[in-house]
């Protein structure tokens, strides 16, 4: 069935020469090690890659104007003759985000479940590239075969319906990627296939690339099953309407939500851009199944009282323009806060969002609405295997080799710590870092040579490479605010004919600064005249001089250092 | 003994006049409510105000170049004759760090316990102001005394020692604030003084004060000495360098790390400003005891085995410029990181740390340390009451009324919660915004007028009324970057002379966008030669007419409006 296992015997006996002949099978990441998000690795052997996922990941608050982060994917731009294919493993935002950056630059078609390709189809549509990329849905029994290596599935269960772990047959043995996963015995969806993960590890798996991200997590995470039955039961306490805020993405919620809604007899308002999307795709591919008539727009919610109302909404990381936010602070247009709302977070803040999220609840709470967040209730669980769930991971797929994926450094490190406790070497497991290969054969895998990687930021639609420097000099500007120093010279005589003008933005107080900034260009003529009797006009030595003047006349002044650009126009 | 307990019957019985006529004690709060941090509050009658703490707060990061944030003490000023005292509850940054910019506005003495006085003696001597104010050290059983109020404490638990509880005596009974606290039935230090809590609440006490920070948290938060067992059982396990980080004001932490140090016979090295200070003001004081020649020099690390170093430094909140950030980075001048090194963070992320936190631990990693962070171990615990707790400090005060303090909004709501469960109706409960004030008599209370209460910048020591417009403006800097456009014109003809220039900062990446910056050039020369046909030389309608046309050529060839600063020099 595996479809390279031919000549084995004889390359593990032929054990010297094979050494330096037969080609290894190369795994790397170029996104999700070392970081929470932009997913995306390879698996390559001879002439052919398989790519799995094409994320993205949300940037840290100092680096402003960038809206995203996406994985340097130089390497596979050169190797682009080699891809099979890019091969999905769910439809999260850190998997398939970075799919219109990569698919511009790069021809290839894209595999993803039925859902997952659902959402990438509205995301191309979005960016207008629908028409021109080969998109194949497949399903957990399909295999995609190609010259050496061969792709199949099996499903998982995460946030998401549609989750699946990818198997790679090579020469050498699978190579198993888990994508993100838990094991939720009683979902809201279908199972996991667990028997074609015991038949997987059965038949000897070369290498496991599995999950991190709740390594550090004791036990097992709860089921999706036990936060329904905490929705239904916190519906059941509420008299007046409901908002609940969630996920768009996690689908099997959505589900749960709009099941308790109909056992408590509530029309549903969807509100946020995608959180319309979500209902319509899932309604569309029959992830939700809602009775007619229960949606109601949001223009007719005035026609209901208020114990028949749930309003589902984005905005559970408080994220300031999403409905939620805007709902809070009574920036959207129909909806307002009143006493009696019930506003419920079904979600945890990723990292870096929680003062949002408590701005967002504090709001919320001043306006007189009961919120229910974080602890109180399990009315969320995460879509991420804890401790045993990894445990019981490794011991499905019993691999040769282990790569932690997904996550920062210390969420790898404890991962590995879980695989020696399941019986592996510590010569067994590679802790990589982004670009870093591992050459694996049969018996014995290495190190190997290191692949470009690295982040491309994403602004406005549009990668800029260079924007790492850019936002260097905005956070300088950003510091201290700046100071412009203008003025117009006569080139031949170094004579002065108009300015020193000086104006500032972020710096000082401008009504306050006038003196200083007057005093600051009389400093500035004195200091210039001065070098105009001694020597001729030259024009960087002029602007050097202005630099270096204001800068030690506003730290004399103000204490501060400003960023100082000067500019000298010459007339002829 | 209660100072004004005169005339009790005559103000009770006469009760429709005394509606009108007596005068209420009035009690606010300039800082500490809906936020962490920055706390200030004030207790008011007739011509005596009685101020508790002047703490400050670390600002939000979109606040760039802010270092911290302090009460808006207007009202204070305008008070200034009343003001009888400054009273600190206990010594930590967020109850003392507004001090010295307090002090400069408000000539007022100051109380504090032995080790809070020390403290600011500290912080006065930074700023240069030791010699300027009146510092008095309390003992539990002082009490002052001044016309209508008196002033005395009670000794609490909390992460530093000499926390105290403030009791106001005023005509209508006590007003308690209980400053930050848990209750800690085997501290490190001397425990809490119940008998006074017990004695405080017995006579009846008119109103609390108390701290919200824990309020969300169930059960009682848990022994400083289960902390120190942990230490000493961590320690025992290392073999290599240990390096340990906690915040330096948990002088009781750093008791306990001597203590095992000393049980497992390391010497220690202390490394970080704010760590020297601790150690050195602790010892004076007698807080920490430390046997001769166990504090060695960073300079004679070497002399000693790696199993004899206890390293303890500041940093466990992962700030880029302390000790353990500097040390993990490499970029410390004697110690790095090697493998077989053990980094214990004895502490919690404060809310918006955590990513730095996190970064360093990563960095830690890679360099092979063995780090103990969170909740792995118990290696640390709050210095704040858990829900058990807030009930136990309400049971034993037994106030007519109930003003929860310190904390976000959905603190103060839930420990609200707290109070009506251990017996108070709801209308005695008071959730107050900064500046709110309820005045209360003796069988009433109802809120009274709003005073003057905001937000200081505080930026390299100095405190920057304006500053928020101006960190507005280095925003809008730091979205897009900054173009400036500048030229010289003969003011009588509208003869462009020299110029357009055009400069940037942040926007596009000056090498590539050269061409970019030339057209946009020409296309401004183009614009402004029509202008000048039509109309007389404006410098006003030019400058206009810059903006407009720059921000329409960067919008479509960009896709981008950076801020636009243009610059016209006149020529006359």
């Amino acid at each position: 069935m595996n479809v390279a296992t031919e000549k084995p015997t004889q390359v593990a006996k032929n054990n010297r020469r094979s050494n330096s002949s037969p080609p290894p099978v190369r795994v790397y990441s170029l996104g999700g090690l070392g970081e929470i998000g932009k997913n995306m690795y390879g698996v390559e052997y001879k002439n052919e890659i398989i790519i799995i996922d094409a994320g993205l990941k949300f940037p840290e608050s100092r680096l402003t104007g960038i809206d995203y982060i996406i994985p340097d994917i130089t390497y596979l731009i050169e190797n682009r003759h080699k891809i099979k294919g890019l091969f999905l493993t769910h439809g999260h935002e850190d998997h398939i985000g970075a799919l219109p950056f990569v698919l511009r630059q790069l021809s290839v078609p894209v595999y993803g479940g039925p859902l997952t390709i659902g959402l990438v189809k509205a995301k191309l549509e979005e960016y207008r590239m629908l028409g021109e990329v080969k998109l194949h849905v497949y399903e957990e029994s399909d295999r995609f075969q190609f010259q050496h290596l061969a792709v199949h599935f099996f499903r998982t269960t995460h946030s998401i319906p549609d989750a699946f772990g990818i198997v790679i047959d090579t020469p050498y043995g699978a190579v198993v990627h888990t994508g993100d996963f838990k094991f939720d015995f009683t979902p809201e969806d279908r199972p996991a296939d667990l028997f074609k993960m015991a038949a997987v590890g059965g038949e000897g798996v070369l290498a496991l690339l599995a999950d991190s991200t709740n390594s550090e997590k004791e036990g097992f995470t709860p089921s999706e099953r036990k936060v329904g039955t905490s929705i239904l039961e916190t519906f059941r306490q509420c008299e007046g309407r409901i908002l609940f805020a969630t996920f768009a993405s996690n689908v099997h919620r959505l589900q749960q939500v709009v099941d308790a809604a109909i056992l408590c007899n509530r029309k549903i308002v969807v509100i946020g851009r995608s959180m319309d999307k979500a209902f319509s795709i899932g309604q569309d591919l029959g992830y939700i199944r809602i009775p007619d008539g229960m949606l109601i727009d949001v223009k007719h919610i005035d026609r209901y009282e208020d114990r028949q109302i749930l309003i589902v909404c984005t905005g559970s990381q408080g994220e300031p323009n999403a409905a939620l936010s805007r709902i809070a602070s009574g920036a959207h247009r129909t909806v307002q806060i009143y006493p009696g709302d019930t506003v419920i977070f079904s979600s945890s803040p990723i990292p870096g969002n929680g003062q949002n999220v408590n701005r967002v609840i504090d709001t919320l709470m001043r306006a007189d609405a009961n919120v229910i967040y974080g602890s109180i209730f399990d009315i969320h669980t995460s879509g991420h295997g804890n401790r045993e769930d990894l445990k019981l991971m490794l011991s499905f797929i019993r691999p040769k080799y282990f790569i932690p994926i997904h996550g920062e450094y210390r969420m790898l490190l404890r991962h590995k710590d879980l695989a020696i406790q399941t019986g592996l070497t510590e010569d067994r497991v590679f802790l990589l870092n982004l670009g870093e290969t591992v050459s694996i054969y049969r018996n014995r895998a290495k190190r190997g040579r290191t692949i470009p990687s690295g982040e491309v930021f994403v602004s406005n639609g549009e990668m800029r490479v260079q924007e790492e420097q850019l936002v260097e000099e905005r956070l300088e500007l950003s510091q201290e605010g700046i100071v412009i120093v203008v003025m117009t010279v006569d080139g031949k005589t170094g004579q002065i004919l108009a300015g020193p003008d000086i104006v500032t933005r972020g710096f000082v107080y401008m009504q306050d600064a006038r003196p200083l900034l007057r005093r600051a260009e009389t400093v500035l003529k004195r200091n210039l005249a001065k070098m105009a009797e001694k020597q001729a006009f030259d024009k960087a030595v002029w602007l050097r001089s202005v630099h270096k003047s204001m800068r030690k006349y506003f730290m004399k002044e103000v204490g501060r250092a400003p960023h100082i650009m000067p500019s000298i126009l010459e007339v002829k």
